[in-house]
């Protein structure tokens, strides 16, 4: 069992075109042995943005600290801390800082499946 | 895409054997169309706790609220709010409530697998 504080994680920028101002920790992930999901932590910027784009998977997202507007394919959706949001796959997206204080969230994504085994 | 309040949720006791003063609310689970894994939300009063139990899918977990005792393999893990927990599957484990507030976390399991398509 691994029982670890979130903030002792290593945090890195997100290098990928389209985002502004964000960092990523892996929480939970192929070093810890997770086959199925994966689990990361966002902090974002003031301003700062993700990428707005899709792709085949989803995301299912806990917001921690902050607020923000998700540009979603209903129109925008503001959340908060203490929201939940699911993105289903290929749907698009993108999530923006539009408080004056850090927006923390927990982002899951599934993990590659082997199904020959 | 889904965005709501964790608090908005219902949200049921959990009927189980050596469960004590648990609540579980269901916040990404199928009826959301997630098929790679699901997102509950459990609640456990001061002094209760989850079954001290193994099964053959993992956890992940992030600590929203209070502090408590992890009963793993590896002998009793205190954690606390902004902890993380990854439980490998087929490994024994309880969480009890040693705080005085009401204990609040995420715990994600893997969806099954339709692996015939």
């Amino acid at each position: 069992m691994k029982v670890k504080s979130i903030d002792t994680h290593e945090q890195s920028p997100v290098q990928m075109e389209g985002v502004e101002g964000a960092q990523m920790r892996m929480l939970v992930g192929p070093e810890d042995g997770a086959t199925n999901f994966h689990m990361r932590h966002f902090e974002v910027t003031p301003g700062g943005h993700t990428p707005h784009h899709s792709h085949d998977y989803e995301h299912e997202i806990v917001v921690l600290a902050g607020e923000g507007v998700a540009n979603s394919e209903q129109g925008e959706r503001s959340f908060k801390a203490g929201d939940i949001i699911f993105v289903p796959a290929n749907e698009k997206h993108q999530f923006r800082n539009t408080g004056a204080d850090p927006l923390k969230f927990i982002c899951l994504i599934p993990a590659p499946q082997d199904c020959s085994k």
